[in-house]
């Protein structure tokens, strides 16, 4: 039987990644990945001189990369690790506004704020302004209209972006998280509610996609799109 | 095969709601009920000049029962008919404020008017207060906060209950509405966003059941609860 | 029991759109709402002199409407009642591209082109370029690359999405339509295929919502986003 | 990459819970932070001599933050960590009656009852009177009626609030738990059989939340609402 | 393009039905037959001089085949018609009884009847016991006890059965209705209910399923089980 | 805080079971118990030297109860305990066969083997018949049809029950199991076959409920029903 | 608003049927279209001598259709319509076997049949042999064990492809139909039946998709494959 | 309590898989198996010189399956054991191409390739070629048209075998994998994409079911059917 030829294997995988996002990072997806596979694929990556993004990288793992790749930098939070062999081209119109209900919402937020910072954009963040304390939303109304592009990211009944919707003119990428429990389903119930967001024009990603949402915030607030 | 007794059925049927709620209005769902056994059920309830309060019937079998009981009301819009014997005796302590969010959940919410009143509630109503228009909500603050109970009635994502909840500390009983298309699945959204409120102490009723709401909302309000 | 006034809510109704899209078309759902309520609402618009856009109206309801406002145009496939009182005025950058997986799909695609437009952009349209037959959607890559904006319609196993998403770098609007049959449970085989888009930075709108679609394109393309 | 700056945030999050329920505990859902937060939280609240009140907080948390706060009270069953800087301000009308059905739903009735002494409530406790072995739930006929507002927590079929809603005239609060197997579906059974129930006026929290049960109840039981 | 020898068809189908019940009725789904393939089956059957039952026949089909046999009886209610070639043969060892919780849940109840009868059983009905109103039920304990075997049929919470397993020794066959609306998902709520309910031993049927009841009864209470 | 008397709601606990089954074994569900209050319980029914059925015990808990009771006996298969003060009367009229699809399903269908010995019934067992070999079930036809009831363990599509409860006249009761992969879903494969099984009079349990089943079998096959 | 050029998007549909299967018949999905659009795209098929098929067509629109194609054919039963312009040349190694387990599901048995010979295949069908009567099944097991292919079709709990893939060799094609009520909940509970198959090697296709069983069928048994 | 017969269980169930595939390998789910029944069950096998394939199986168990039968290979990918006690005699009629859209689904894949290689079947494999950079699997179009059946496995959204299936005429089986997280649900978008492919006459296994669509593969792939 023979072996599959796995440098192979993570050339391909890599090539797919550039062709769309010259000068971009290399994004991998670290959660179904052994140690021995993400080196295998961060030396590969070395040799091209390329900025790396690695996701969903559990803190063991992390180490023993950052064991290997001393300047490599571990977002405990956002769980992401990143490697970069030349700065990030910034390459945004405006700032990308990450926006966030609860604490515990927080990886997610800064999952997608780590990559569209990798990706050559202007982020800010604003955390713990969930919709039973409202009035704290409004004291920042200012920041949430001068965003180019909005993320927002939330657990339980999943509200906010309505809110924030019906706030703002500009594109709403809206973030459900698994935070929950019971009819929380895991993230569902805040999908749902985003989907039937009655503040028109919200857009959806996956339930914890953080890198997702930041990726499409990339596409829209590009400078150059194509 | 012996027919079962019918008139016996009613009357079971009628003794049954009343021993809890002495001097509140008979009620019947009328949903699943043919215009006889209708018929039969308000004739027997008349001999005991209770009053009568049917929820959930269509325009038709209301005609019908009109016709029969010309001094019955008939609501279309909360799909209610009630047949007064005596004046509703008043037994709240303060004002049941039923919220809704669009007009589309117009018929819920004035089901859950009808029923408060019936069973001795002052009843207000505040309508198309969607979380996307939030500043009319705010305009607003004052009569919610004046509330002794809240039922609060939303379709499509149900986040309002959420934000009312943060702003008042009286009770707030939630109502998912069926309103909605595709991704809302019949109210199921609704209701698994106002399951996972953030705003803690709020309560849910069952998909489009202006009715129960008003129960439980008469059950709080009650001057004397036993 | 007090009617509610009616007027006043229509009008509550009004001013809740306008604010956040000024010069833009009130929309109103038509699907929820009786013809008497359709025609004082658009009395009331007319009033204003606002464009108006009715989405989600069955052809019955059409045609009471046009015997009042003979200048409408009413679109079958689209289900749209569109009431211009001055033109569109051109507010995008570039061209919104209206991508449909199947000729069944086209409803929910017209909607969003007839939406977009009436909110002030350019929409071109390309039709019947499923995933089956893949060698179609290749031929006409120049026009989805020289898109600004991609709203991509697809029901059955909805993987048209991915595929455009790997093909261009501009932003990916996915709508799931509910057209299959059997396990695609109304189009929520769909709606998940999109979530789960191997493509990265595409995101979903409610099953159907073509309206939503071309709401969040036009937040993306407007030329002065706030 | 600028840190999020957490004293800050904490703070935030403190003062959100303050504004609506004056003189009562602060309250901090401890399933998802670290212990390093919690304990930030925790002193950032002793600097304001408030009291505290930490739900679903696992054995080894407790044991870290006891090991600070000796004077600190962790409740194994209920999960709960409590810590006093003045004596509980009762508030209630009457007392509160948390009813359980069986032995291993306990947990959850116990958040529910320190929840709503944090609240300062009275509360009382019935333990194992589920619905198959009913006539123990007559012989407390007594009790029930006595209650002010009752806390009614079930798992698997969830029928115990059907039969306690029949049985009295106060507001009764259904809890589904999590506790059951195969088709209990981690709680669903049980949550659909409470909002579907045949007594009407029977209201309904997410699963396993004892603690929104007591908030919900010390809404309905406070003396002075507002 | 050859045609099914329907007749063929026919009789297989009847055969199928025989070998394990000589003596017993021939039973027909209504539902998904024409009232042309009905009549040819009811003639096929009539040649054999069996007894006849069909179910869930509408009452338009119903009418079709009364004009043909004038002396079938159709049961409204139960939507079940009867053909009666012999008088049929006595074979069970106790009662049958059939319990209902609420007045919209008769037409299952009463198709278990029906059917049970007509496999030459013994059967009494018990109506309108849900377990809201929960006294009515004890009321009639002594006959539940002397009952052979339960078949018990709610719908919405389903908690009936639950009750009653724990009142009585015999075997409990619990048979969920799809009356309800919302959550109770057309039966699901109340089929769950009664997998999980906690008086052990209670065994379920599919929603609506009077007659599989009816049958699985039958099974038990037959003098001569083989 | 009072703590609840456990000793007392240890008892109420094995009261309740009693009632019903004189002379039967107290079971208890050792799933949600600790070894103390497992100790407490057993030690409690010692004192009524009452026999003793534990299910859902795992190995930990059993070596800590064996410790203290060396006279019990565990099943690992079954996951059962039991401790015998008396011998077991037998009060069956005939044999319950278990039967089991796969040797996956071996503990599910032990589970049932020992309650129903426990509870006085003679078993007897058929193993590794699953329906894609049907032959092998062929062979053993006399067994199936010698069966006073028969208890059908299946996991994945579960379809084995169908089969058989075409082959015999006595009562089938069906047991999913949660054997199985990615769309077994845990069980509810099975558990939806089994309800919608083409042999009529088929009855169904909790998915794994092996020990409802045999409480099931038990209720039809004693000797003197109350 | 420019019109969509419907003669184009019909011809761009034809073609890409066309590619692969060159020889065969075109195939058109009737129920979402017009009888407009329909005699539109046969007309310009027509033009192409092609054969047609028009699968899901209902009988008001098949009528319309034969009053404009006199030599059109269509089946009742399979809801199909057929229009030969030349022989269909026959292309299959063996025979086709459809199996159907209920004369219910022969709808969905008919549309494989009927497409089957459409494509060029040999078709043989066996109906009515469901597993509760599985004798009927073992008479045919020499038609069963001379097919090429089996397409087998079952509803309900669709064990019917685990016993024939236990009995044959070769490919075993399984359709759930959404023949059934209650929790068949419109042919799940056969699909997850199918795709847990205890039988290696079944493969499964939509619900109710006798028309792509029938594809999968013709590629597996074409002569020359490619 | 007698003792099940376990040597003898074992041999039934060898037995059972042979009689269909004479001369194939004995074949085990080592999923829910000990080592010690594994021990047992390969001996038997050892004795009647069988080849031998175990799936689903972990490290662990390998290991100690290693440590007795020095000569079997185990692969880590796959997670399964082979066993060879004579050559594979090759059966079929041209190769199996097994394609995989990612690495993460790899483990299903090989499972897939190792069964079908024991099978006696030739196989080629093609990974890495997921729809979102689709230019790779049109480089290998002719790879994929030479193949005599496709084995396509995919997770996410599950969109490859449709692209596949519109691209070659023979038979394309699809497996969806449990790779992907949140509303991937385990495999369920994957699932439901394939199952509603655009693609006609694609068949669908389980979730993660390599072994199923190696099997399946297998039926087809046959020289000689039966």
């Amino acid at each position: 039987m023979a072996t599959l030829p796995f440098e192979n294997l993570g050339v391909a995988c890599l090539d797919h990644h550039r062709e769309l996002r010259q000068g971009t990072p290399e994004t991998i997806l670290g959660a179904s990945k052994t140690v021995a596979q993400l080196l295998a694929i961060v030396r590969a990556m070395e040799r091209q001189t390329s900025n790396v993004l690695i996701t969903r990288l559990d803190q063991d793992k992390a180490e023993a990369l950052l064991a290997n790749f001393p300047h490599a930098c571990y977002d405990e939070q956002a769980r992401t690790l990143t490697l970069l062999h030349s700065p990030v081209e910034m390459v945004g119109r405006g700032t990308i506004l990450v926006v966030c209900a609860g604490t515990s919402d927080l990886p997610v937020a800064r999952e997608a704020t780590v990559t569209a910072r990798m990706l050559g954009h202007q982020v800010e963040e604003l955390v713990d302004v969930g919709v039973a304390g409202i009035h704290r939303l409004f004291d920042r109304l200012d920041l949430l209209r001068r965003a180019a592009v909005l993320i927002v990211v939330a657990g339980m009944e999943g509200a906010l972006p309505s809110v924030i919707g019906g706030l703002v003119a500009a594109p709403v990428i809206a973030v459900p998280t698994s935070i929950g429990y019971g009819a929380s389903f895991g993230g569902i119930a805040a999908l749902l509610g985003m989907l039937n967001s009655c503040a028109s024009g919200v857009t959806v990603v996956n339930i914890d996609n953080g890198f997702g949402a930041a990726c499409a915030a990339a596409r829209i607030n590009r400078r150059n799109p194509q």
